[in-house]
């Protein structure tokens, strides 16, 4: 596997591998850099193409395209956790990847991640390993009250997920993932949702951003905002937890820690995202250096920038037809539209930041 | 001529003629709200060519390659104001072309230019036109003390300027530009510099940023800071003066008007830019809307974005051989590198902003 050596130059190559939005802004923050991008997809229309002249299309388990890419690219990084393992190791072969196949293997997993957190000695629901319809009766049996079985990979915005509250719901939600391994999770009756988005350079270095105070609607972000209801010691706390993955996993460049802040303050891992997150949009505005520049200097192997927060604000996604709204969103704030065609029902097609004078 | 009908919608296409730093800049911004670009360069190592998969390589005056430029464009802007006046009509018979060609032409001449200003009963630094040596020696000679002698067109970063002491020198000086047109300005001894970003839109809306304090080494822009020395009553003014600047030239789009601060406190109008400008480039960090995307918007047809400062800043540029110093600029701001390949000496290669709560 290829080792961090120096720093990848201004006028070096940063490989994205997925050309959503996320490897837009990703693209978009390397430029301010000096650093060139190519981006990574399997189709042609990648809202990313549109903002760098270097692109290659190909299935994410093209070992010989993968080895193109790889070839042009100074370092190689994900805007999504689930390229297959073998095809990480045949780029890691090749040139730098960050995050490593290590952390990209752990979190891709819900069962391997929460079983990592857990003997990390964070809190997190409770969580059964489920396999067959037998193991899903079983699990709801260990749990004390709801649950919710969600399929071990593949899952985001609430897909691969079923609240289950009964042992015959839990058996039938499993058959419907078509025999997906699942994990059974405790339904945690929270008091508000928050995350830390946080990054971790090659050497060691650690920033984290102010954890945001999430909200979702259908198992969709609909809005971040920052400060949050937790307390500076739950501050604190949340930033501690976020340090610690990181270090575990040896993790080099951005990621999230989603947290259920529960009824009596204490903090729950519910997840962690090996990537840039939709929770830390906000710092585009809010901070002298957002996720996205932050990520690229983590994985160029360049100093952290400063995450420190000059300003509150609100972030809000805008989704499918929302976007039709363009005109009047570009009046109230900060308008991000990731230039995407097609405003399909549940498809994240910009977001919209709010800043206000930071109340201290 | 083309004029404004709809806005341009995310996923139109906005040209933008020179690929330098600005356009660059211009095309990051531009992405942000989900418009494409398209760059019009003279030659094919063009920094905004990194931003952008669509980019044309021609002349500025061949009309041909310009028509096939506006053909993929639905709105064609500028980064510099030197383009030869019948390629704007050339476009602008072809595609809405912001700013405007009468605005480009009162701003590309030194001498029309300081005309305008003064019959808008604005202060400047007395003014004489000079086309032969007898002339440059008469119109120091109503000088009171000494003068610049500067060719009305082309100029930038000191280039095409010489201060003079005497007749002699300034008919020397004239002689030195070859026949070239040229205007002798009386010598201001201000205390400061300073300069108003503005931006004014196809409807006439108006937005002004803080003015910063400006500056020079070598005639290039070293740092520009915010908040200026100005008192709250100069900084209206400052506004003032590029609100009736920008409606007097009915302009559609950012432009920078760059003032002395003399010893007694008055405001001297030096010269305007028609276009987004090096005095504006914290506005990226410390506004929730950049020039950048100012320009854009206007340019778009779109509504203005707030222009309000929610942090103070220091904006240093990176010029030359100071680019080497990369790794050690990155750790301490916001560092910007254009992605010129050469660090040739006076080059502007990047800049650097560095933010601070703002203090009220």
């Amino acid at each position: 596997m290829k080792t961090h050596g120096k720093p990848v130059p201004p006028g070096g190559t940063i490989g994205i591998v997925g050309g959503g939005q996320l490897g837009r802004m990703l693209a978009l923050a390397a430029a301010r850099l000096g650093l060139k991008t190519c981006i990574y997809n399997d189709t042609t229309d990648a809202p990313a193409f549109q903002v760098t002249p270097h692109s290659l299309v190909g299935p994410y388990d093209d070992l010989n395209m993968l080895a193109t890419f790889a070839e042009v690219c100074d370092a190689v990084t994900f805007e999504f956790e689930n390229l297959p393992a073998h095809a990480i190791a045949h780029l890691a072969e090749r040139v730098w990847v960050a995050p490593g196949a290590h952390a990209l293997a752990i979190t891709q997993d819900r069962l391997s991640e929460k079983t990592f957190v857990e003997k990390l000695g964070l809190k997190t629901a409770p969580f059964f390993e489920v396999s067959s319809a037998v193991q899903a009766r079983e699990a709801f049996g260990k749990l004390q009250g709801c649950g919710v079985l969600k399929t071990r990979r593949f899952g985001y915005d609430g897909k691969g997920q079923a609240k289950v509250a009964s042992a015959e719901e839990a058996a039938k939600a499993y058959e419907s993932f078509k025999g997906a391994p699942a994990i059974l999770e405790g339904f945690v009756d929270f008091s508000y949702e928050a995350s830390v988005v946080a990054a971790r350079g090659a050497g060691g270095a650690f920033a984290a951003y102010d954890p945001p105070e999430n909200e979702h609607e259908n198992h969709i972000l609909r809005r971040s905002t920052v400060p949050s209801r937790l307390t500076p010691a739950q501050t604190d706390e949340a930033k501690r937890i976020a340090k610690a993955i990181g270090d575990a996993l040896d993790y080099v460049g951005v990621f999230a820690v989603e947290l259920f802040v529960g009824k009596g303050g204490e903090l729950l891992v519910n997840e962690i995202a090996p990537r840039v997150h939709n929770t830390g949009h906000w710092t585009i505005e809010a901070c002298q250096c957002s996720q996205f520049e932050q990520h690229i200097r983590a994985v160029a192997g360049w100093p952290l920038g400063d995450p420190a927060r000059h300003a509150d604000a609100v972030m809000e996604n805008i989704i499918g037809a929302e976007a039709h709204a363009w005109e009047a969103l570009a009046r109230t704030g900060a308008l991000h539209l990731y230039g995407k065609t097609e405003a399909r029902p549940g498809r994240k097609m910009g977001h919209v930041t709010r800043l206000k004078p930071r109340n201290h």
